[in-house]
């Protein structure tokens, strides 16, 4: 292949902020990828047409922005802070990460529930044998996953092997493939009695806000374990800290918190029945890796004139 | 199905005692297993043809045994302290519950890994956002799988989504179903650089006695973990305590110990890279619906004089 070539005719791409978001030795990762899917990769954001956003601070982001600018690839999944703050407009296509992370967010939440039912977060803080009471057997349980796109398709073929009963549920009533049973987000009301596990894998939206209050706490099983994957906002962190302390459910596993990062002296880090991971359920190696990837072939259909993929939807917010 | 019949012609078979090992909650189960197996369960030891060994104490077994008890079923899968103490014989036949409880403790070896590769421990255990290190993508490791059997099996079954590299040592170099290589007992050495976790999952023998030493934790890679579902004593504590607190290894999740139980003031309860699970891979209410199983089936074969499953091999030992 001729790199010299592609590098003269291909579309000019910048890559960037440089140490952010991901480490400075990433940089080069994106870069190479952008070049193999036929880009060519230009140091002055002035002249770009397009945009491999790297920057963890998005109120830089409209500084690189021009008329020039058709496209920006964002590097995280979930948008809504941009969305927020009316940084996403409908003058050039923006996409997300959406996808990307699916099978590696679907493995955290896999490791979250296991260790939910096997009751890890108390073994790990035990300092005598048999503090921990007994643990549940995962495999035939039921599993609702609230929000089942990429993550949760992930998940549903990591839970094969252990015969779960698995409630899908998307906005659209989706026939989720693998799943067991699917629903509309108007029908959750009647899974909260039904799950051992909750899995929260929706985009943050106005729709998907504190979708897990009170109301649902209250209807789960006094076992049933929420697992939140996703977005902080979609749980009332109130009503999950006051459930939680009154044993009204087994437990919570959170990737993502409301406030994140959540502060010290936050109730949730004594809590017995919580077990929080500072959203890392994308370690950064793979993370790259996948970002990689998509940006090679969201490259390569950007020089095709083809559609990309993870177009983000203004009008949905995601 | 005439219950009656099958009691005036079976076999006599003794259930005890109860309030042992299991709740006494689960008698009943076990009862009602060597009915639906045909037998005829006796409440008087002396008249009893066949034993369902229900104890914790095992050095009270023998004083149930006479001449004319042909088979005693074990309620576990390991049967070492009954070998050392001489109290499995040849003059009957001796089952343990060897494969009972594959899936269960194959579940918690996978749970225990991905706690591990997404340092779950460190993470319950943290007061603050951040404190936890960078977790690692699990799909994809090598995993080594020392004493390959029913667990082992169970174990390659979960593993498969997660497109691992599944090394199967056993004894005898059997081609191990769903693993991609096979090894004997004598080839491990070359194995130790090779793993990103090692289950151990082998009977406990004079043979496998600290098979996990200073030579073979020296051997692994800085980030290997050692998951022990199997016997405390196939891992030299010591060693693993030295190797874990100078961070030669990754971590060790261990569900069983030596001494067993841990007793308060080990240093493996306050060693960061250490998860420890009170040998609670079997969940009770598991565990018991497991074992009924198993007894229904060897009480079926007893009657109709067939061989049973799990014979212990008193050469063997195990």
């Amino acid at each position: 292949m001729d790199t010299q070539a592609e590098h003269s005719t291909g579309s000019r791409i910048y890559v960037g902020p440089e140490r952010d978001y991901f480490g400075a030795e990433y940089t080069d990762t994106f870069v190479e990828a952008v070049e193999r899917g036929g880009g060519r990769v230009v140091d002055d954001p002035e002249q770009a047409e397009a945009l491999v956003w790297l920057g963890s601070d998005n109120s830089e982001l409209p500084t690189l922005l021009h008329s020039g600018v058709r496209w920006v690839q964002l590097p995280s999944a979930g948008v809504e802070s941009l969305m927020e703050k009316g940084l996403i407009g409908t003058e050039r296509v923006y996409t997300s990460a959406a996808g990307v992370y699916s099978e590696t967010v679907a493995e955290h939440a896999l490791a979250l529930m296991l260790a939910g039912a096997r009751r890890l977060h108390e073994a790990a803080r035990a300092r005598s044998w048999r503090t921990a009471g007994w643990c549940r057997l995962f495999a035939g349980s039921t599993i609702v996953i609230l929000g089942a796109g990429g993550i949760g398709s992930a998940l549903i073929r990591l839970l094969e092997p252990f015969g779960t009963r698995t409630l899908a549920v998307t906005s659209s009533c989706r026939n989720v493939a693998g799943a067991t049973e699917n629903y509309s987000a108007e029908q959750t009301a009647k899974l909260w009695p039904e799950g051992d596990f909750f899995v929260i894998a929706a985009p943050a939206t106005q729709a998907t806000e504190k979708m897990i209050g009170a109301r649902e706490l209250d209807a789960m099983q006094s076992h049933a374990w929420v697992v939140n994957v996703a977005r902080g906002p979609l749980i009332d962190t109130d009503a999950l800290v006051e459930a939680l302390a009154e044993g009204r459910i087994g437990g919570a596993a959170l990737d993502v918190t409301d406030p994140e990062p959540l502060p010290e002296g936050h109730p949730l880090w004594t809590e017995p029945r919580a077990l929080i991971t500072p959203h890392a359920a994308n370690p950064p190696d793979a993370l790259a890796r996948a970002l990689a990837g998509r940006i090679e072939e969201n490259v390569a259909r950007f020089e095709a004139g083809e559609e990309l993929i993870a177009v983000v939807d203004v009008e949905a917010g995601y």
